[in-house]
């Protein structure tokens, strides 16, 4: 078969063995963003008509593409949520030449009853599901970073941080952005800003101080933005992470191996996998679905 | 005596008695950061020039025209401080016709030793003090709320919160404001949001059901910007308030009004101030030095 892991910036296409291995793969910034209304059919068959071609006619999709923004609004299943009722509540695309059928994404509420969404992260837990075992907590870290429990083998329930998307806007749009030149991570601010989140006063106080703090000479220019960075991933980790659990890190390696750091200082065990989660989970459950 | 109120985007000069008493204002939109360097003097000659044809010779400023991106940089003043110490610590600027003088920011550092700065509201709590008496909690919200301390007729110290600025980057940058019409604010939704800042995971965590309960409908388009709003300005006064505290509220009415509302909420005991409070700390302060 065919997955694809399709987001509002890119486009990720495998072909998978019956064994569920990565037997081809290919990727394209042709995410949702890119794609006119009413046009993702050709889209889909732009990257990988060479692959339908061959008479491969089984596609799985999941990702940004089954949001309101997408080629359809595929609803969210609630949790608790394993691969078999994925594969149950997939929502079938009319696409000549191919079976395409689209993964739902998954709602829960948090312990306030306020909702929650995610769309592309459930096919990365449920490939990461064997690695993670019959119970566990994983760690999604992104613009909406994602904490889930796995109970029973199946996503029981998640929390969801907007971490990312605040530093890109705070980096970007306000006074502590004007001096910080890209670069890469001052792993000694970064661990600066993750202490400083530890302190009283709230994030919106400790903001303040990324400022005065360079003001006074004591965070250099190129040391401000790994502060930042510390200091919301410190926020984040700090409110989510159990005391002393074992955490399964899927990601980008870069932005998880800073997420393993702060979980590891704050008394958790980081256990980081490689970037394929989503090709696992798009084999899982085209794995359980009845294509005939 | 004049006195100027100079910030970054605005200009605000008022024409002060022997008395204190406003005889005569004006305002332009004519912020530090409209001024081209070198030409703080002519903008000032243009603004009060004929209130200094009349013979008065004596202007104070207060503001960010005291920052290095100003007219010249006036070191910070470390708390505790008072008017009289502030009139000693005045920066004399040279000037063809008047005596201009320059009032420091004032610096402190929080419990956990990281700094603080402020320039310009060390003059509107001195012009609140007299309302205040000699100890108090003060609140000035604004792009960087301050929360001061008075003890003994002095600005003892205070904390920083970035909410005013991280609001605006949030709303204008992220997808939380997309859904953000302008318009009143909705305070059902700001009382919801406020709400929201006493539940458990955190303000990263709560800025994502900004999101959710907008997409599930539980959150109107026009109500989004008002629950957001409160949510920030939730979580700053919950981290600043002492408990059960009177606080007086220095600034914008509007803003101010939404702080009350907030702090009454949370046990405090509100009191709202005028917005001539720059004024009257540019007359104290002025009345402290010794002109000749």
């Amino acid at each position: 078969m065919i997955g694809v892991d399709w987001g509002t910036s890119s486009f990720r296409a495998f072909r998978l063995g019956e064994d569920g291995a990565i037997r081809d793969r290919r990727a394209a910034p042709l995410g949702i963003l890119h794609v006119e209304p009413g046009h993702f059919a050709d889209a889909l068959a732009s990257q990988i008509g060479d692959w339908l071609a061959t008479g491969e006619a089984r596609v799985v999709l999941c990702g940004m593409v089954g949001s309101r923004q997408g080629w359809r609004e595929a609803p969210y299943l609630p949790c608790p949520a394993g691969a078999a009722d994925l594969a149950r509540a997939l929502a079938d695309i009319p696409f000549a030449g191919a079976r395409v059928k689209l993964i739902p994404g998954l709602s829960d509420t948090d312990a306030a009853g306020i909702p929650e969404v995610m769309r592309g992260e459930e096919t990365q837990l449920i490939g990461t599901l064997p690695a993670i075992g019959r119970d566990g907590i994983a760690c999604l870290p992104g613009s909406h970073s994602k904490w889930a429990r796995v109970e029973a083998g199946r996503i029981a329930g998640y929390t969801t941080h907007l971490t990312g998307e605040a530093y890109a806007a705070l980096r970007g749009n306000t006074i502590l952005g004007r001096m910080m030149p890209d670069g890469p991570t001052d792993l000694g601010a970064f661990d600066q800003g993750v202490g400083r989140s530890a302190d009283p006063g709230g994030l919106l106080h400790h903001l303040f101080g990324v400022r005065t703090l360079g003001l006074f000479g004591r965070l250099s220019e190129t040391a401000a933005a790994g502060y930042l960075s510390g200091l919301l991933i410190g926020h984040e980790v700090r409110a989510a992470l159990p005391q002393g659990a074992e955490v399964h890190l899927i990601g980008a390696p870069e932005l998880c191996a800073l997420y393993a750091r702060v979980i590891g200082a704050l008394g958790g065990a980081p256990l980081q996998h490689d970037a394929d989660a989503a090709a696992r989970g798009l084999a899982r459950i085209g794995a359980e679905v009845q294509w005939n």
